[in-house]
């Protein structure tokens, strides 16, 4: 079943779904942040149909997140690299596995990310690069960027506050 | 058509996809934290078609991410509310806005965060809370968690690492 197409959407949520495309590819690009890198070790670790594999890695090479490069001219064989545009995709990897960890882990965690330098667990938190404080903030609002629509507009309340008005 | 059950897998990322289930379930949960709550609400944003919207709030509200509360009887009417843990998964959500945004909009942004006591766009970045570093820096490294099996434990190479292995 293909899902009804969201690239029209505005929302950048909407449109980067649209590019992730199905479970597999983010299992798929979780797979590729942890090493592997050829046709078979995503297959034997993923357990997925080779047909399935295919038409994924082709759909995650096309909107950029993968590259194909050939490793072997005889026999012809390709390995699958993250590219710059796949690699950003790591703070949505960590988001999932932290809400996982916090929600669905009865047994305790089977999957954590440590500091090797002290060996202490990581605690992912999404914060504010200049400010430093966690987006869950109230201070945090979603607003119309720049390019926003009226109806993008209208659905997240007009134009970015300014200091002005706050004060 | 019903994706493979991810459910049985150790991996938390696997786990949190079982339970969202579905792009239009992340789109849902979006609308919830813009404050949508209602049915017809849901409806009219994302153009869903009734009988896939009903079925997606029962999931959601199954795995414990919405709850519905009735907020007429006569004529009956619920409407569907964020849990804590349907809270918590905010964070996946604005990793995926960050990728939209830094990705997929060749026409500028549509929708930011904006810290509204200055009005400047908020700069998302996943860190480790104690550290403050970003996620993305190599001292970080996924790990076998307590609850690990052997083939987890294969797959991210043995026990985490402690202060003593790295000095």
């Amino acid at each position: 079943m293909k899902h009804k197409s969201f690239g029209n959407m505005q929302c950048p949520i909407a449109r980067s779904l649209e590019r992730v495309g199905e479970w597999w590819s983010i299992l798929i690009l979780r797979d590729a942040f942890n090493g592997l890198k050829r046709f078979d070790e995503f297959q034997t670790n993923l357990g997925i149909a080779p047909a399935m594999l295919t038409r994924r890695l082709k759909a995650l090479v096309d909107a950029g997140l993968l590259e194909k490069h050939r490793y072997s001219e005889h026999p012809p064989r390709d390995e699958y690299l993250l590219t710059p545009r796949g690699r950003d995709f790591q703070p949505v990897l960590i988001a999932l596995m932290a809400w996982g960890n916090a929600h669905f882990t009865p047994e305790g965690k089977s999957v954590i990310v440590v500091d090797t330098r002290t060996g202490r667990e990581a605690e992912p938190v999404m914060v504010d690069r200049a400010s430093g404080l966690p987006l869950s903030d109230p201070v945090f609002r979603k607003m119309p960027g720049p390019a926003a629509d009226e109806r993008t507009r209208r659905r997240h309340g007009g134009r970015p506050a300014t200091r002005e008005q706050r004060q």
